[in-house]
C-alpha cells in the first residue's frame, strides 16, 4: 500500500446499510502482507444468483478460469477474495490451489466448492499457499455477519490508498433494494473489462441471466471507460450477487422487465461511483481527468479516441505538469487512427476552448488555462466536427510516484 | 533539452564523411532556444532524387504534408529543418509558413520552391514565424559547405541528449557509395512510421521510385520496430535524398536490381542504427530493451504481442526498478489480443529462463537475474510455442525524468 492517501480520494464515505441474505468477514492470513486483513469471505443464502464479467486477457488468472467455469450454473453461496497474490500464471498449482480454496471453504460453511466463487489479486506468477485459508476459514465462518462492507473493502486493496464502496437503493415493484459495492484499483487498469476486483451485493431478486445482461450492458460506460494506464490485468473481475431476500421483492428474470428502471438507474450510479473512484486512487494520480470527445463519426471512434488521449503518457505528463499542452492532445487524437480533421478540430479544458478549427484559439488567455489545470479535476472535451458520436473516459495523470510504485512493487 | 547525457548514448561516434553532392549548413534563428542551432539546410546538386515515409497521424503537421505534396516529383534541391516548433496544428498560418519557408530557400539558393523540402520538431500548436529563417537564409546557403553532420544533427534536436549520426559504404557496380544519415528523436516515440526526424544522404545514383521502396520495407523493422512511449508524433519524417554523384556509379532504376544488394544492406545497418540511438536516448531512458517474440502465429502477431510489452507502463517502470517481474510480461502478452497460450508461455531475461510453460521456472535463481537487471542494456525473450511467427523491437524504461520531462516541456 502506499504511505498516503490519495489527495483526490472522496471526502465522504457513506455508512453502508447490510444487504439481507449476505454476511462478510475479513482475517489476516499472512498471504503476502503483515498486520492487515488480506481475505474476505462472503456468504449467502441459498438460491442467491450470481453474474460476472472478466478480464479478457488471453493468460487470465485461474481464479478467473474457476468463476468462469461455476458462473454457468448461475448460483452462489460464497465468495473468497485474497489479496497479495494474483494466482495468476501459476500454471497446474494454480488450478489446484483454487480448488483448494473452494474446499476449504465449502468445507467450513458446510456448502458445495461449485458454489464458491474466488478472486484474487497481487503478485502474478508466484504460486498461491491456499493451505494458508484452511487455519482462518473456520473462524471467517463463525464471524460472518450482515458487516462491514468498509472493512470487506480494506482486505482486497493491494496499492489502493482507500477502499472503495458505494451504496443505492431502488423500488423493484413495492419493494426497496439495496444495492452495495465494493472495489480494489489501481494499477493495471484498463478498458477490455473491469477493471481488476469489484464485487457487488443486492437483496433484489433477480435472475442470473437478467443478472448478467445487465452487468454487461452497464460495464460498458463505468469499469470499461475508466483507464489508469492503458495495462490489462489478468485477473480483472466484476461480479453480482443478488440474494432475493428484500421484503416483498418480486422475482425478476428478464433484464428487459420494466419493474427493473429503476434497479438499472441505481446499479449504473453504484458501478460508475466505484469505477470514478478507481480513477481517483490510479497508482501516484494527483489529478482526476475526465475526457470527453464529441462530433466523431460513432460513440466506438468516440471511444478509441478519448483512450488515445487517456493512455498517452505524453498527455498525462502535460496534465501532471499542470500544463494544458493540447498540442498533445492534438497528437493522441492523430494517433488513434479514427476519422479526423485536423481543420475541424476543438479542443477544450474546462470551458475555456484553447483551439478551433485546426488551430490555437487566438483568444485564449494561457493565465487563464494554467490557474485551470491547478485544479484536482480536469475537464478535456474535444469536438471533432463530424458527427454525432460522443463518449466519456475517466482517467488519472502520470506522475513521478507511478513510477515509484510500480517501480519497487514486486521487491 | 535534458540536462545530462543519457546513459545509454553510444561511446563511439563515428567520423561522417562528406556525401559528394550534399552540403550543409547550421544557423541560430531563435525559432525557441537561445544559444544553440536551430536550423539546418541541406543543399543537393540537381539531379537529386528524393523518398519519404512520414507520420500516419490523421493531424500531420504543415511540413509533413508539403513534403507529401512535393514528393510527388521525386527530385530535390535542398531541405530545410527547424528545432523548436514543429509547425504542427497551425491551420493556414502553418501552410503559409511552409510557403514562405521554401520561398525564403527558393530565393536564396536560386532553386524553385517546389525541389525545397521541409521539416520542423518542436512544440505543436504554435505558429511558426517563418520570417526568423530570412534573417540566416543568405548566410547559410553562403557557408553551405561539404560538411558537418554532426554539427547538421545537432540543430535538429530537441530534448535529445545527444546528437544521431551514422555512416555507412557500400559498392554499387564498381562504385563505393557513402550512405550518411541523422536523426533526432526522443519522445512521442512510436512506431507507426518514422519517428520523429531522420535524413539520409546519398551519393548513389538511385532513382525516386526505387528509393521509395527501399525505405518502405526497411522503415517497417528499423524506425517503426522503436518505441519509446507509443504516442505517435504529428510530424515523423524519414527522407533520403540520393545525389547520384558517387563517381562511377550506375544509376539503378529499380528497387528490385540485383546490383542494390550491398547498398541495400548498409541503408539498414544506417536506418537500424540511427533507430536504436532513437530508443538509447528516449526521455529518461536509463535501460535499452531489446524484446523479442517468437513462436506467434506471424510476425505481425509477434510485433503486436512486442510492442504491447514495449508499451505497458508496467514492464517499462519494472525495468526502471530493475525488478524482473515477468507476471507484468504475462500481463502484457494477454492483452495483446493476439493468439497465446498461457500454458505454452516461456520468458527469459537475458539468458535466463523465468518462466516456462505457464509458471515461473523453478530453477530459476532471483540473485542471478537481479544482476542481470542492473545491466544497461536488457534483453527480453517471450517464446509463444504456437508458430513460427518472430519479431523484435527496441525499446526503453519508463523513469521518473520521462515523467520529470514530459511535465515541463512546454512550459
Amino acid at each position: 500500500m502506499s504511505p498516503s492517501i490519495s489527495p483526490l480520494a472522496p471526502s465522504h464515505v457513506p455508512a453502508m446499510p447490510a444487504v439481507a441474505g449476505v454476511r462478510l468477514a475479513t482475517a489476516a492470513a499472512g498471504i503476502r502482507y503483515a498486520g492487515r486483513t488480506d481475505v474476505l469471505l462472503a456468504l449467502f443464502t441459498p438460491g442467491t444468483a450470481v453474474a460476472g464479467v472478466f478480464t479478457r486477457s488471453k493468460c487470465p488468472s485461474a481464479p478467473v478460469e474457476w468463476c468462469r467455469a461455476q458462473l454457468k450454473a448461475g448460483k452462489a453461496r460464497a465468495l473468497v477474495v485474497n489479496s497479495g497474490n494474483a494466482n495468476a500464471f501459476t500454471g497446474k498449482s494454480g488450478r489446484a490451489a483454487c480448488k483448494l480454496t473452494a474446499a476449504i471453504a465449502a468445507h467450513a460453511a458446510d456448502i458445495k466448492p461449485a458454489d464458491v466463487f474466488l478472486a484474487s489479486t497481487g503478485v502474478i506468477g508466484e504460486p498461491l499457499n491456499a493451505q494458508a485459508f484452511d487455519g482462518v476459514m473456520q473462524g471467517l465462518v463463525a464471524n460472518a455477519n450482515p458487516g462491514d462492507f468498509l472493512a470487506a473493502a480494506q482486505a482486497i486493496m493491494t496499492t489502493d490508498t482507500f477502499p472503495k464502496v458505494a451504496t443505492a437503493t431502488a423500488k423493484i415493484g413495492k419493494a426497496t433494494v439495496t444495492i452495495n459495492g465494493i472495489a480494489k484499483g489501481a494499477g493495471m487498469i484498463a478498458p477490455d473489462m473491469a477493471t481488476m476486483l469489484s464485487f457487488v451485493f443486492t437483496d433484489a431478486a433477480i435472475s442470473a441471466p437478467a443478472l448478467q445482461a445487465l452487468l454487461k450492458e452497464q460495464v460498458a460506460d463505468t469499469f470499461n471507460a475508466v483507464t489508469i494506464d492503458g495495462d490489462t490485468s489478468t485477473s480483472d473481475t466484476l461480479m453480482i450477487f443478488a440474494t432475493g431476500k428484500a421484503d416483498g421483492c418480486p422475482r425478476i428474470a428478464r433484464a428487459g422487465d420494466p419493474r427493473l428502471k429503476a434497479f438499472k438507474k441505481a446499479l449504473h450510479a453504484v458501478l460508475a461511483d466505484l469505477s470514478e473512484q478507481i480513477a481517483r486512487d490510479g497508482e501516484g494520480a494527483r489529478k482526476l481527468v475526465e475526457i470527453v470527445v464529441q462530433g466523431a463519426v460513432s460513440k466506438a471512434s468516440a471511444r478509441r479516441i478519448a483512450l488515445s488521449i487517456a493512455n498517452s503518457p505524453l498527455v498525462k505528463t502535460a496534465i501532471a505538469g499542470e500544463d494544458a499542452n493540447w498540442g498533445r492532445v492534438v497528437m493522441a487524437v492523430g494517433k488513434a487512427g479514427e476519422p479526423a480533421d485536423r481543420d475541424r478540430l476543438s479542443i477544450w479544458f474546462g470551458s475555456i476552448r484553447v483551439a478551433h478549427k485546426g488551430a490555437r484559439d487566438p483568444d485564449y488567455d494561457e493565465a487563464e488555462v494554467s490557474a485551470l489545470m491547478k485544479q484536482p479535476v480536469i475537464h478535456l472535451k474535444v469536438a471533432l466536427g463530424l458527427g454525432k458520436g460522443r463518449d466519456r473516459v475517466l482517467t488519472c495523470d502520470l506522475t513521478k510516484e507511478y513510477v515509484a510504485i510500480n517501480g519497487n512493487y514486486r521487491s
